[in-house]
C-alpha cells in the first residue's frame, strides 16, 4: 500500500513537473509575435527542457519546396540554413511525418553532414520530429541535437511531441501576423513607387526622401519604432498628389497662382487620405508626420503654419529630405545642380524652413550613404567597395572641401572629393 | 505517515488537474487568432472551468475611455456592451487593478444593475479580475458570474489569476493581428476610393464593381475566403490606370488607336503592380483575379486572350460587374441609359464577353440590392424601409417587366417597377 502510494506520488510529481514545463513554455512562446524572436525563444527553451546542446526549428517553405531556419543557435544571427525539403534527416521527417530518434548520426545514412561541415559543429545524437498545425499538416520540423547524458529517450520523444503541439500553433499565428505586416509594408512600398513613376521627373523621389530620413534617424539613434513611422510617412508623404491633376503637376512652364494653390493642397490631401486608414497603433503618427512635410520651423509653411516643436520631428526631417532631393534631382534636360549651390540654398533656410539641429545631423551622415541614396536607382552599378573609403567621411567634410577657395592640398582630400564627384556627376 | 502521504497525494492530484486545465486552455485559446472567436472561446472555457453560469471579457478602449465586450454570452451575437471605463464593478477593477469577489451583487453599491436590466439577466455572485499584459498594463477585465454552488472561493481567484495571464497574451496577439488585417483592408479601400475620385466620371466605380461581385458571391454561396479575395480584387482591379496619363484617361472625344492601346495596357499594369505586393496566403489569388477583368470567355479579351475556365471565376465576375457599372453610370451631361438598353448590350455578349452562368446568377440578385449598389453614393438618402419590398424581387423580374410590350397589368408589378425606376432614375 505504502509502495503503491509512493509510486503514484512519484509519477504525479513527474507529471506535474512536465505540465509545469509545458505551461511555462506555452506562456513564454506566446509573448513573441515576431517569427524571428519566437523561433529563437523556442529553440532556446526546447534545448533547455530536453537537456540538449542545440535545437533547430526548420520551417517548410511549400512554394520553394525547401526547409529553412531563420536563426539557428550557434550560427550567426541573420544567416539562414536552407535546403531541399526532402534532404537529410529533417527532410525525411518533413516528408514522412515520422519521428526519428537517432543515437549516432554519422552511423545513419539519411544524415546530411553538410551542415556540420558548414558550421564546424559535431552532431552526435539527434531527435527529429514533425511540427504539425491544428489541421495535421506538417509546417516544419524540430531537430534537437546532442543530449548531454546519452541518446534521447522515449520520454523525450513524448515531451517533444507535446512541445511541438504548443509550438506549432504559436508559430502559425506568428507567420500569419508577419504575413499581414509584410503585406501592408509591400503595399505601401509598391504604391509609393507607382505614384513616383506617375511623374517621370521625380521618379524615385519618395524612396530617396525615405532613405534620407532613415539616415537621419540612424544618426540620431532613434528607436526602431520611431524609424518605422518615419519610413511609412516618407513613402506616403506625397500620396496627396493623387488629388493634383497631371496638367498642373507636370506643367513645363511657370505655374499660375491658381495652379500653385492646387499644388499646395497636396499635404492636406495626404492628411485626408491617410486619416481614413486604420494604421496599427505602432504607426499611429504616420499621418501627422507625412502631412507636415511642407511646414517650416518659422511658421510660414503649409497647411497649418506650425512652428518648430509644433511640427513633429519626423515632419521636420521630411521637410529637409524633400527639398534636398528636389534640388539634387536630375532633370531630363540637365545634370544635377552643383552641391555648393544646393547646400547654399538650404543654408539660407536654416532656422527658416529647416530645423538647424536636423541640418547639422544631416551633415554628419556619411558621404557613402549620401552617394548610395543619390544614386539609389543605379544601385547595381555602384562600386560599393570603392565607396567604402567614403564611409568614414561625413557629408559635411565634402561640403567643406568644396567650399574652400582653392583645390584641397592634401592628396587624401583630393581623392575623396574626386570619388564623391564621380558619383554625384554620374561619371562612372 | 499514511495520512501525510494521502494529503500530499490529494494536493498533487489537485495541482495536476489545475495544470491540465490551464495547459488545455492555453492550447485551445492559441488556435483562435481572430478577436471575436478568441473572446467567445475564452468566455466559454472560463465559465466551464469555474463552474460559473457566464463569463464576460471586457476590453479597455483607451482612446474612448470605455470598456467593451464584443460578444457577451447570452447576448445576441454582434451586439456590443460598451460603458465608461470607470463605471460599475468592471470599471472599478479596470481602474484600480484590484480583484473583486462579490458574493451578493445587489448588496454592493459599486454594482451597476443597468446591464442586468438591459439583458434580463439576474446577477447573484461575481468574480472580477483585471486582465494585464506582459508589461503589467491593464488591457481589460474578466467577469465571471453566478457560480453554480455558492460564491467564488479564494481558490477560484487563484485559478482565474492564472487563466488571465494566459488569456491576456493571447488576446493582445489577436488584437495586434487584427490591427494589421484592418490596416491593410482600410489602406486598400482608401486607395481604391482615392483612385476612383481621380476620374470624376467614374467616381465610386471600383466600389460599386466590388459590391456587384460580392452580391454574385453571395448568390453562389461562396466561402468567406473566396469572397474576400474577390473583394480585394474588385477594389484594386483598376489600380493599373495609375499608368495611364490623365490626358488619355479623361479625353472627352474619341480616342486615337494609339491612345486606346495605352488604355488597354491597364490590366497588365494592374498585374505588374499587384505582383510586387506580398499578399497574405489567404489573398494569393487577388492579383490573378484583378488582372483578368478585361478577359472575355470567347478568348478575345486582353491582356492574355484567356477563354472560359482559363479566366478565374472572380475575373469573370469582375468582367460583368465592370461593364454593368460602366453602362449604368451617370454622366455629368446625361442620366443613366435605360435598363432595357443596358441589359440588351450585355445579353448580346452572352457567351462572348461574359460567362452565361454568371449572367444568370446576376439576374437572381435581389432588386433591392441592385438599387442599393447603383445608388451607393446616396446611401444615407435611400429609403431602406421602402426598398424592403424589392428584397424578394429578383433583378430578372424587373427586366422581364420592362421588356413586356405593354405596361404590366398586375398592380403589384406596376408598384415594383415604379419603385425601382424611382431610384434608377434618381427621382427621390
Amino acid at each position: 500500500m505504502k509502495n503503491r502510494n509512493s509510486d503514484k506520488l512519484r509519477s504525479l510529481e513527474e507529471e506535474n513537473k512536465r505540465l509545469q514545463v509545458l505551461l511555462h513554455l506555452a506562456q513564454n512562446l506566446q509573448t513573441h509575435l515576431e517569427v524571428d524572436k519566437l523561433l529563437q525563444a523556442t529553440m532556446e527553451e526546447v534545448a533547455k527542457i530536453l537537456f540538449a546542446d542545440r535545437c533547430t526549428v526548420f520551417l517548410l517553405d511549400e512554394e520553394k519546396g525547401e526547409l529553412w531556419s531563420v536563426v539557428a543557435m550557434g550560427i550567426e544571427k541573420g544567416k539562414e540554413i536552407r535546403f531541399p525539403a526532402d534532404k537529410g534527416i529533417a527532410g525525411h521527417v518533413a516528408t514522412t511525418g515520422e519521428i526519428l530518434n537517432i543515437p549516432d548520426a554519422y552511423q545513419d545514412n539519411r544524415f546530411n553532414p553538410e551542415i556540420d561541415r558548414k558550421t564546424g559543429y559535431l552532431t552526435r545524437n539527434m531527435l527529429t520530429m514533425p511540427l504539425k498545425n491544428k489541421n495535421g499538416e506538417i509546417i516544419g520540423v524540430f531537430q534537437v541535437l546532442n543530449k548531454s547524458d546519452g541518446p534521447f529517450t522515449v520520454k523525450d520523444e513524448e515531451l517533444l511531441t507535446a512541445i511541438s503541439q504548443i509550438a506549432a500553433t504559436t508559430i502559425e499565428n506568428s507567420l500569419l501576423y508577419e504575413e499581414q505586416v509584410e503585406s501592408l509594408n509591400s503595399f505601401v512600398e509598391t504604391l509609393s513607387a507607382a505614384l513616383d513613376t506617375r511623374d517621370y521627373i521625380t521618379a524615385g523621389h519618395s524612396r530617396r526622401v525615405t532613405l534620407y530620413t532613415l539616415a537621419i534617424c540612424d544618426e540620431m539613434a532613434l528607436k526602431e519604432g520611431c524609424c518605422e513611422q518615419v519610413r511609412y510617412a516618407g513613402l506616403l508623404h506625397d500620396i496627396g498628389k493623387l488629388g493634383v491633376p497631371e496638367s498642373v503637376l507636370f506643367k513645363a512652364g511657370k505655374l499660375t497662382d491658381e495652379e500653385y494653390q492646387i499644388i499646395k493642397k497636396h499635404p492636406a490631401v495626404t492628411r485626408q487620405i491617410l486619416s481614413s486608414i486604420h494604421f496599427p497603433r505602432k504607426l499611429k503618427h504616420v499621418t501627422e508626420i507625412a502631412s507636415t512635410h511642407h511646414e517650416k520651423v518659422n511658421g510660414k509653411g503649409y497647411p497649418d503654419g506650425l512652428k518648430f516643436e509644433e511640427i513633429p520631428l519626423g515632419g521636420r526631417m521630411l521637410a529637409l529630405a524633400d527639398v534636398f532631393d528636389a534640388l539634387t534631382s536630375r532633370r531630363q534636360y540637365r545634370d544635377r545642380e552643383s552641391l555648393e549651390k544646393v547646400w547654399g540654398i538650404i543654408e539660407k533656410e536654416r532656422g527658416e524652413s529647416f530645423d538647424p539641429e536636423i541640418m547639422d545631423i544631416f551633415l554628419e551622415i556619411s558621404s557613402k550613404r549620401i552617394v548610395e541614396i543619390l544614386e539609389s536607382d543605379q544601385h547595381k552599378r555602384l562600386n560599393h567597395a570603392e565607396l567604402e573609403s567614403l564611409s568614414a567621411v561625413p557629408f559635411k567634410q565634402i561640403l567643406d572641401l568644396k567650399l574652400q577657395d582653392d583645390a584641397p592640398d592634401a592628396e587624401d582630400d583630393q581623392k575623396i572629393l574626386q570619388l564623391f564627384d564621380k558619383y554625384y556627376l554620374r561619371q562612372y
